[in-house]
């Protein structure tokens, strides 16, 4: 089951003026719960970066469902559910601690070098990314 | 012509560690020019406030094309392309001094009253909108 | 033991293109400590907040001893240092896994009620800070 | 005369709860107005990174005496009050547009190389921030 749970807490800063959190935010939550799923397969980020490959952002999308406010804990499920070529999407569901639905999103990477480069995957790299795909995963219900 | 070009300078903070823009800041500087474009268009953000409607985001997108780094200057092109019952669509592109295409999104909003309940829009508003709406605007070609 | 510590990763949003930590962010880290100092012992800010009473900060400070970057943990030992009127003063200290010193800072908070009015603290708020206040606690050396 | 006045206006994504700028905040403008200072003065940071020189701040300070919120606009008073050997200290005062005061700051910066190795200045540099040291500029009283 590669789905992974990530949990946190929403604090203060990241409120607006309308008392919910600021949109821009779920984007920097969801780097936070996809570095956490990779370390959890047992691949963390720093590693990719330090084979020469990084995994700039060439698409990212969220869906506003509910809102969350000051001392939330909300739970984001993630989890990768396509490898193209040297693309790699993630998708994010983020549910509040009774479990309703706060918002979706997906971010779309692709692997470059130091340079910038898009570049091919290394093979332990791509072994790695097939083994975890969900590719048949739709994001449950409400 | 209801365009309106947002320019701004990218600072230290807003960079990562890949020396480049980090993306989330992209809906942060979409929120400034939505803002600055309704204050040209002489409907403020805060008028509408005072009115008791919000703007909440409901969905929102954006496309990297290349990267900004610290101390580039660049400039947002920002229209409203839809207005849908109470719902109200902004499309962005941002380009470099150079007029290279850096990025393009949309920010799709809903209007709320007080109370985060969905609601029609005050008649003002909705001519006013209707009044700048640019359905026809494609994103030009890099 | 009134003093806690706060642990947490730093994610790749909060580096800059320097390759460390971006010096604005250790003042958003220090919220997230203050507000599970407060919920550890007993008296969420929230709770606070519902009493009718708001803490801002009237001063910040750091020093920046070392830098840390992506993926490095730290822990924030947090604690109340003075109660002055109604003004409470927290301090920070920041530390890698291994130990060595990263940053002090403090921040000094006045309590004010829903119009921003410095205000009286009431009784049960009063005697539960200078239940915690640890006056004569020095950020150890490393 | 080596002050700079950055002008910038708040936007809703640095609102809090408290319906007031987060007080983090401060010191990502304060880098934006030191940036536009130096750049003012001729001397713009790019290029002194481009030298092999680096500026990370190793203290920063923040009086907050007023708050701002939603798109007002502000003024940062900025100025270079000390050099010390490789250390160099910027000073911040920041206003509304009707005059009054809303803050008060200073960051503390020391000259590194690549490496993060403290260094000495370079000639020019040293030169440079002589010529526009402003000593015994006090902040003037609200």
């Amino acid at each position: 089951m590669s789905v992974f749970n990530y949990k946190m807490r929403v604090y203060y800063g990241e409120t607006d003026k309308m008392s919910v959190a600021y949109y821009a935010n779920y984007f920097v939550w969801y780097e936070r719960a996809r570095t956490e799923f990779l370390r959890k397969c047992g691949f963390p980020y720093f590693e990719i970066e330090e084979k020469g490959l990084f995994l700039p952002v060439v698409h990212a999308a969220c869906k506003y469902i509910s809102s969350v406010t000051y001392d939330d804990v909300i739970c984001i499920e993630t989890w990768i559910s396509r490898l193209e070529g040297a693309r790699v999407k993630f998708k994010y569901s983020v549910r509040k601690e009774d479990g309703s639905l706060v918002s979706t999103g997906e971010t779309f990477h692709g692997f470059v070098d130091r340079q910038g480069k898009p570049c091919r995957l290394q093979k332990d790299v791509k072994i790695f990314i097939e083994s975890v795909v969900e590719s048949d995963r739709e994001i449950p219900a409400k």
